[in-house]
């Protein structure tokens, strides 16, 4: 209670007046997570927490779907393991946390804190391959990693963060390429069917790839403000690593092959897009499929006869349905309103005396506000019926916040204005060469290459910086 | 293939010749896990990690189901942190990796890596509780955590290794003693229900309790050979750590108190206790309930026609309710029968043109190898019926085994004799002097005090080490 009257006290910013204020402020409220005294690093509390083991079950029902097994690897990567592959380590050692004692005795060898675990996955596999007859190793791993970062915010940059890391073995090139696209619909489709979320899907620059990839794809949600948030990522690595590590097996000629490598990952950054492609200036708003809470039932004038033992009644009956809370504390119905808006419950449903008697209740939606009245009778079906409309209606306006906000520019000039001016998405051609990116990046404030999407629009023949013949049509965006 | 046929040439160690080295072969052999070049630290293949899964679910539904929610903390803690609780720390501090480096900066003050979490916990509990109406505050968290081992052995004793840890706090010391003993409650239904395991529970003396902790409560299941394993613990802190960490809440009377804590943790061991519970010479026997593999189907004459056709037909149809493996692999029928006696698959189905023609099929059980011919009307309800009988088979038997392995010791020689010939659990009195506990270790090669169990028996009126009166009947054992 003391907690709670605290909140009723302090509103939080408004999205328009300051972004990054409402962001920690929701965080807060929501009770998503709280700081630690460990540098970057976050306490995710349990409303927090369930969302994300919500994302986790409905993600790896899918990995398994698509033939994965999860393992677990050490959390620790001997600096020499982490050597092996030369670009990889130039890429994570400037980012990584080191152990350099254990117990009393100082470690012969410093062990870094996983940042990524391409080299332990390596280094098992060239175990267990053998024969063409070993391929495809399709494993996945749910973990914590961390990355020594400098500036840090809840969920979007931290120093350690949980994610999941798919690191797969196949026998040919083209099977490995097959593998990256697939993971990479399989996060499009999460983010569309699970999050509510649409994005923008396609592969990396040369300058914007993982280290020591060959192919990196991603998936780029856009959040309210017009901001990327770089939301997944695929990789093809070909057999560097292989190479590196040593894996061969056996081919169906009875040659000696190297393997071809993916490695995919998300993680709780997709909270962070959650929040900014959803929320509003009441607080958090939720896709009804990773709400911790999907209705909560707030009971309308809970003293007179009769309207608790309802509520609890409802409550009972749709629990075996949904997840439901009922909140019968003696904070006033207004006082629960606001709380369950900042929380991002998909829909509340209010009983009272009067509903009590025509046998109904009244359902109202966090997205748009909008107030059912429901006959008990159809309990049931009418919830379902609103969560989709809520997950349809959340869908639909993050579709058109993107679209809105995704821009074309045809000259330097129109590039520059709409950086400075317009925050969201632009669509312009490149010549391929990362001076360009490095400039715009330079001269806009942090505006970088997206992706270059799978089906590339022609929007001039040539490059929108410096006038070069155009290879690729790119989108251009800064990030979270 | 060519890793399975170089399994099929090493036979694996018998359990009466080398217990320790039958043990890493089940372990190697049936695929659960790999060294790493990480001192210490394991590689939890596919099978072993689907135990580990099907364990956390099961264990995860009943702490929700008793209030439980689940957090995560960061898996760094500050050393100034470390070292608020004295004893703590005391405990803690010889066994922990120490990160002192941050990319390339060496940090001012030096972080461990999560031995156990009590203090990260106690720091957010700090912040978030200020009233009695805040309390209890009921927290789990599933995570890896660190301990710097010299020797370590797969599951049993490693570097990492995975666990949860509960976290709770409570308004008074009665309610947090209930805790302590509902949740050792959980671990021990849960031992019996789900892991077919019985063991003996009870309070840890003054010597064996938890670096902080003011009662420790153990659950004790003994290995087939006779060797105990300290299998979860929980603990009941008082309001040590509250004053230690300032933690206060204004009381129902309006005074400030102290808050009282509990702690509780399961971990891998677990997957160690079920092989070195139920496993024999042909390999791993695994409880129905945490079986990745429920019910394997082995096809007989599987090139003669319509034979693979009813077997994947089967497989099918019973996936909709077991965990189920059709391997329809080039492999002999008797190879298969090995390999899935090995993984400890507890059902094997075999299908042939003869039990097509009757409209049946043969499972047989792992534990006893019997054989029942079923038929395929009735295949769900017998195989639920077989898998529940393996389940209590396999108790029964583990029962038998500890009952038969625990001896009683009236007089030091009875004591002495036993400890050296007979590995088991001693049931014997003891004075509650720390003393006689070291001599005792000491005198036997590492026989210590297992537990002093909720219903004491009286064997004598002194203790069987030193003479003098007796205060507890105490369980004694050597321990993995």
């Amino acid at each position: 209670m003391a907690e709670q009257q605290k909140k009723m006290v302090e509103a939080i910013t408004a999205m328009d007046e300051d972004f990054a204020k409402w962001y920690t402020d929701v965080i807060k409220k929501a009770e998503l997570t709280d700081y630690s005294s460990v540098k970057g690093c976050m306490v995710i509390r349990p409303y927090g927490y369930a969302i994300w083991e919500n994302i986790q079950q409905d993600l790896d029902r899918r990995f398994k779907k698509t033939g994965h097994e999860n393992v677990y690897m050490p959390m620790f990567i001997p600096e020499s393991l982490l050597q092996k592959e030369k670009d990889h380590v130039a890429g994570f050692a400037p980012e990584v946390a080191w152990v350099t004692q254990g117990g009393s005795e100082t470690l012969t060898e410093r062990l870094c804190v996983r940042p990524t675990s391409e080299t332990l996955f390596c280094e098992h596999y060239a175990k267990i391959i053998n024969s063409y007859r070993d391929l495809p190793k399709l494993y996945n791993q749910w973990c914590s990693v961390v990355r020594w970062e400098k500036t840090t915010r809840p969920f979007l940059r931290s120093s350690e963060f949980l994610w999941q890391e798919g690191h797969t073995m196949h026998e040919t090139a083209e099977e490995a390429r097959e593998e990256t696209l697939r993971m990479l619909k399989v996060y499009e489709d999460f983010y569309r069917e699970t999050l509510a979320i649409p994005a923008v899907t396609g592969r990396k620059t040369e300058k914007e790839k993982f280290a020591g990839a060959m192919e990196t794809y991603t998936i780029e949600p856009m959040m309210h403000n017009g901001v990327a948030l770089q939301g997944g990522t695929s990789h093809y690595f070909g057999d560097g690593f292989a190479r590196s590590f040593d894996i061969t097996f056996t081919g169906r000629d009875n040659t000696l092959q190297y393997p071809h490598q993916t490695s995919w990952g998300v993680s709780t950054r997709m909270i962070g897009a959650l929040i900014m492609v959803h929320g509003d200036d009441n607080g958090l708003v939720l896709p009804p499929k990773v709400a911790p809470i999907q209705v909560a039932i707030i009971p309308i004038a809970q003293h007179k006869e009769g309207v608790l033992e309802k509520a609890r009644e409802i409550a009972d009956r749709l629990s075996e349905t949904f997840r439901v809370k009922l909140d019968a504390s003696d904070q006033s119905a207004g006082w629960k309103f606001s709380e369950y808006e900042m929380k991002g419950v998909p829909l509340r449903l209010e009983i009272g005396p009067k509903d009590i008697e025509k046998n109904q209740c009244v359902l109202v939606r966090r997205d748009n506000r909008e107030k059912l009245f429901v006959s008990l009778h159809e309990l049931e079906a009418e919830i379902a019926r609103a969560l989709a409309l809520v997950h349809d209606g959340l869908y639909e306006r993050a579709l058109a916040n993107l679209q809105a906000k995704t821009y074309v520019a045809r000259t330097y000039d129109e590039f520059l204005d709409i950086a400075a001016n317009r925050p969201g998405f632009i669509k312009a051609m490149w010549c391929g060469d990362s001076a360009c990116e490095d400039k715009i990046k330079d001269e806009t404030g942090g505006v970088k290459s997206r992706c270059i999407p799978f089906v590339e629009e022609h929007l001039s023949d040539v490059c929108v910086c410096c006038g070069k013949p155009a290879k690729h049509q790119v989108y251009w965006g800064k990030q979270y």
